[in-house]
Formats: C-alpha cells, structure tokens, sequence
C-alpha cells in the first residue's frame, strides 16, 4: 500500500493527520502538483481527475477522495474512532464534516483557487467570486465560535473527521488571509487545543 | 420522527428516494423555500444554516445534511446496502458520491445559484461564476458517459447512494440546461435505468 500525496496541499493533509491519529504508517510518494505531476498521464490513471490523494492498494487498483480514504482505513482499523460510534454520533460526525466542509473548507479552497498566482492558467479564475466565498468563510467561522462554546470539538465531546477537516480547512485559509478573528475566543482555544495533538504536524 | 423538507429543492429529493429505496416511511413536514420559511426563527432553531432537510427525532433533537440523514438510516437498517457492503466497497461508494457531489452536484447548484433569478437578492450572484460551474458540470457528464460504459451503476454493479446523487443532480440541472447530451449513451442508458425505479419518483 503507498499514498499519493502532497506536502503542500491541503486534502491530502487530511489523510496525513487522519492516519496519525489511528497511528497507521503508509508509505508516501510525493507528487509535485507545482509541475502539474498530478496532470501527467501515469498520475491520471490512477485518478482520472487529477487530484491527491490517492491511496495505491495491494491489489494495484486505487481509492481516491481523502474522505473515502479515512473512511476505508476506519473500516479496517476501527480503534480510535474518528468517524463516530453507533448510529446517532456516527451520523453527527458526517453531518460536522459536511458542515466545516461545506461551509468552511470548501468556501477556503475556493478563495485560493479563483484568486490566487499558483491557479492563474489552470483553471477559469472568477476573482469576484472569491470575494464572495472568502466573506462567506468568514462568516461561518463566527458561527463556529458560539458552537465552540458549548462543546469540546466540531461534532461533540470526542475529537472527529470533522476537527481535522476544520484544522486543515483554517489552515490553508491563512494564504489567502481568513483567520480566526482575536475575539472568537472559542473557536481560537479549539484550534490551540487541536493544533497541539501531534497529528497535527503529520 | 418527520422530516422537514420541500418538494422542489434537490438535496431533499436525495432523501426521499433513499427511503423509498430503503421502504421506510417517515412523515414529511413541507417548509415553503418560496416564502423563505426556512429563514424563520423556528426553522433555524432545527438547523442553524437554514437548509432543508431536516430530520426530527423523537427525543426533540435534529440531524442535518441530506447524506448524514442518509447515513443514519442506513446504520439503523442496513438493508438494502446503500452505502456499499464491507471496507472496500465502502470507500468506493464514498468516492464515487463525492466525485459526482463535488464534480457534478455542486457546480449544477451553483450554476442554479449564481444565475437564475430564484436567488436573486437571496445570495450575492456573480453569474461568470455561474457560467464557469457549468462548463464543469457539463465536460463531466462527458466523463460519466465514459465511466458507465464499464459498469451499471455509479460505484459499480450495486444501486448505491452515489447514484441518487448523480440523478439528482441531473435532474435539477435542466432547470439551467445542463442535460445529458444525445451522444452520451452510456450516461442515457444509466439516467433510463435509475429513472424506471419506483424510489425515482419519491
């Protein structure tokens, strides 16, 4: 088994910090997206869209979307649940993931994508559309703060998926200047105390 | 239990044909998007972002995002699998319904978002935005048909929720003339076939 990844970008840090906190080593191949690797013909058969990570199995064949990898090494290695336990908590955890990811993560990558150099030439970039997605991130991470307030981590008392998309999420949002705000104290305790598990620097 | 959800919107018809898939009926509590009754204080207090659909339990308690209400269901009663069956399978169909989510879904609504007159002071429109997100969706349609040439469905030879994404997002496409072009016959042949399941019309 290897993982196709990157050091840089931000999904295949989800896996990273994901396969530290269940303490499962895979070895990595690092792909240069900085010179369109994941563009190249050999890269693309392993996933026709272009995109890392992805997961090389056994058997040769490949498991790509950094979400369905947690998943998969979930399933296989249960023990620290990262997913949820039973119906009720599981179905919360995907509700938190959807949530920061949707409403953070997702808004984030697309500030980068429509305004940042390192997208000029790759794809259509909609400037003013990336205005509109950095205010909306903004937004949802003051609406984080007063969840933050009533509980430990994104989607409850147990640190999730949902914690590690919201770290990576914040993150990243650095480049194109989202950060929490110096009075969302919630919100800013909980990424200290996230930011403090080793998984962290994965 | 009831669900609070609408006739009209997308993301509640990824439920609705679930549970028909799974035969399990709960009763529906329509919210009239139109009058923006999912803004009222009563319907944010079921889910803070102001998104159908809603699924109420019956401790008072409620659970957002189509696929997380998806996902409980299928813990609750495992059969018939929607989310694929053991660890492989299961990522597989976690990758396959983020592919088309995020490949096809996402851009569909944002098209739908950016550029009809529906969100017109509902949201800030930037419709090149809106007319980048169809081009996206539509070169992935492209990419479908190639996919569905190899197998049945979505994910593989099983129905799975990937494929009540893929038809949902479809669907809801025409309403900005992203359509299944006559020469993908593949993606035809799929749309016909998840299109005659009795959940279809849910």
């Amino acid at each position: 088994m290897r993982l196709f990844t990157s050091k840089t970008a931000p999904n295949p840090r989800r896996v990273h910090v994901f396969l530290a906190e269940k303490g499962i080593d895979v070895p990595r191949v690092e792909v240069d997206i900085g010179s369109a690797e994941n563009r190249s013909p050999a890269f693309v058969a392993r996933n026709p869209l272009g995109l890392v990570p992805v997961l090389e199995l056994d058997d040769g064949t490949h498991l790509s979307e950094s979400v369905a990898i947690c998943r998969y090494f979930e399933l296989l290695q249960p023990e620290p649940a990262l997913f949820g336990r039973g119906a009720r908590e599981q179905a919360e955890v995907e509700m938190w993931n959807r949530r920061v990811e949707h409403e953070v993560a997702l808004p984030v990558f697309a500030t980068f994508q429509m305004t940042h150099d390192f997208f000029k030439g790759r794809l259509e970039q909609v400037p003013e559309y990336g205005a509109v997605a950095k205010r909306k991130a903004l937004a949802r991470l003051a609406w984080l703060d007063g969840e933050l307030a009533r509980r430990e981590y994104v989607a409850g008392d147990a640190f999730s998926i949902a914690d590690i998309t919201l770290l990576v999420a914040i993150d990243f949002g650095r480049v194109t200047g989202i950060r929490i705000a110096p009075d969302q104290r919630h919100l800013g305790a909980w990424h200290a105390r996230v930011s403090a598990r080793p998984s962290a620097r994965a």
